[in-house]
């Protein structure tokens, strides 16, 4: 499979599960309807394993431009793929919202409140202060990144020229991080820490024309894309000094 | 073992453990009334589990005619052995949902209503809504076929002869893998992905003496075979466009 | 270590992780107070895992005389351990208890009613009907000694003279084994699936100056001693009929 | 890496993602409130996980006194490198718990209890009675210990000159065994089963500004200090007497 199509499929399963859990816990007359935190924060950790185990042989598996930057900063990926990774990326996130859309729409129209139908499309501080918001964002990207440089990097040592990130082997320990870090350090964004996965998902909820949707609150969008990268530049630049 | 025997135990064990768990969660004075989503969620996750480790080295463990058909269509299961799997399957979910139904008959007879005394044999929707249902069901069953491709098509690489399936090493992948389409994917139809699933046990609540049962809703009983029939072969398709 | 004090140990692990979580969850004032269905579930399994872990390499981990007497049974188990075993199985489970109670003692005098203070140390059915009760108890063991044999099946073609059970490399898949039995079939008796588990814990209520304990239900006990040793036959037997 | 920054940032993680999940669960208005027990425990073992996968192949991963004394004690740690790698422990969970508060600060101002305030630092006993906070501390560091002894024990027949301890390879199995101690142990203390998870925030609760913060609870300092060490000596102790 070609490392863009790769990440284009796995970043789409990733969202497509991830927009799914959210909308089965808080729209009206689900099946899971209040499930709560536990079922949220292990679907999306689960959501990114399943990305993983479909495109990491292919492409690594980065899933998220936070990765991709992060590795690229810490000298464990090439530039040069970049670009075409990042577009896969926002790509697929669009493409996996539109199917949880699809899947959920008579639930979609049953919600009355806007705030609802948004939810499960992009993310929303539990407080609107743009430097706590920006914190939260930069932090838990650090944690995510930062750890996934010592999961990739242990696995570096068995690699025969794949590509650099988290192959299928790393599934498992990248989804218990994901795990903790929504239990953890969610509470106050809801953990994008990837700014093709509220991007994405946002422009199509802008596009869709879901009944009643109310504004794609644009005046958020910059900070789940500009705490992310402050985020993973941090835990590269980290990394490059403590060491492996 | 035979593989069709091991198709109709791990069928079996996998239709014990599911039913068992609805029944537990809704029916009225168990142990385990109002468990919840998540307890729902985790205990099919890990009746596939289970399944997968008892059946897995004789046949597979397919468990499922859409994986039957999926590793058909994609070149990787032989078709001669699909009707014996299959029959095998749908005898094994009913084993299965009449065990579970002996185990909490004194709390099937508390339930007051219909519906709830249906509920641990066969999937209905959250809303009546055949066009989402159907789609519902080709999207989770697409999602489920689609990576176990991707499992099966990982460990192939280190098989010697046995039927290609989830063999046992894919026990817990395929376990997280249900774990996050009940999560995310199963909050319109319940989930059932599964021709066998669904049918075996709707024609048990239809044999069976359930007191005060009422309807087995032979009206809805096409959609979670077709859906899934459909899905997987979407998931096989595409499997075969972008490869591996 | 001996391989009776390894399954003395181990058992005393299972039984302070085991009643400390019901402890936890239903006494007044702790902190985990009605954590449900999930928490308890969740706890038991890694009871087990902590168990198998300490024990495994030593004794093959039974943990339970169900386990014992149905590897026994498949020719799997030297039958002149089983009586020394199953002493130790159950001294394990009343030192266990014991610790249970001891560390959640102010939180036992807090309870008012005796039934939430027998609760932590054995089992109880949901409704009292003996034959639903034995059967449940039967089906529970029978499901967990069936699928121990494939795990353990599966791993004795690496033994090396070890004693057959669950080694340590067997502790997770039983783990999950014990999570889903727990959470599907755990509802009409609260599962037992082991004698030594209800049986020690009940001497030790009998025995213990609990504040206003009230009775500690003999009648009831035979049927989790009963249950789970037809229950490890029936598995032992039909696993023997249909071959690995 | 060198060890003591391996036990810092080790240290530093699992704290932050400890708090993170306290204040995310009680603190007023955050996405996760309410979320109960199994999140709580589920995001402390997570926590554990990625403090042993970051530290683990440079310090051994102890991120605990008890485990650095333990090991110690049991003759399996240099006793020459305890002072650096305990004010390394103390010294991480400073900064995690500052970092915590940092990202949840909103919240904790909108809080109005004092002890709510205090919650995500350390812990405090349900039920404020010395004797049964000291026997809890003891009796799950001694469970911690115990059984990180022999999953240590068993990785040992592999190493090649690493310091001993978790390494990265035990991070699951320490998990699960953190899980469940929360799960079965934790309901009467909060179990801090380390000395520098609570002693290191309870220094940022005095240092830090936080508004309406109220008492530090120095009173009860002590508790998890003295539980912890003579837990884990217990636990050495009784290691050296059974045997591996």
């Amino acid at each position: 499979m070609n490392p863009y199509i790769a990440e284009f499929i796995g970043t789409g399963i990733l969202i497509l599960l991830g927009s799914g859990v959210v909308a089965n816990v808080i729209l009206p007359q689900t099946k899971g309807n209040g499930g709560g935190l536990i079922a949220i924060t292990t679907a999306w950790a689960l959501a990114v394993f399943c990305g993983v185990v479909v495109a990491g042989p292919y492409s690594g598996a980065h899933l998220n431009p936070a990765v991709t930057v992060g590795l690229g900063i810490a000298g464990k990926f090439d530039w040069g793929l970049a670009p075409g990774y990042i577009i896969a990326q926002i790509s697929g996130a669009m493409m996996g919202s539109f199917l949880a859309w699809l899947m959920y729409r008579d639930h979609f129209d049953l919600a009355e409140n806007p705030g609802l139908k948004r939810a499960p499309f992009c993310t929303d501080p539990a407080i609107r202060n743009f430097t706590t918001s920006v914190m939260s964002e930069v932090l838990g990207t650090f944690i995510l990144i930062f750890v996934i440089l010592y999961i990739a990097g242990a696995r570096l040592e068995d690699a025969t020229g794949t590509p650099v990130g988290l192959g299928s082997v790393g599934a498992l320990p990248v989804a218990f991080l994901v795990w903790v870090i929504g239990l953890s350090l969610g509470g106050t964004t809801g953990y994008a820490i990837n700014p093709a996965r509220d991007l994405g998902p946002r422009i199509m909820h802008q596009i869709l024309p879901i009944k009643g949707k109310g504004s794609s609150d644009w005046g958020y969008a910059w900070v789940p894309i500009v705490g992310p990268l402050v985020g993973c530049a941090l835990a590269a630049g980290l990394y490059l000094v403590v060491g492996s």
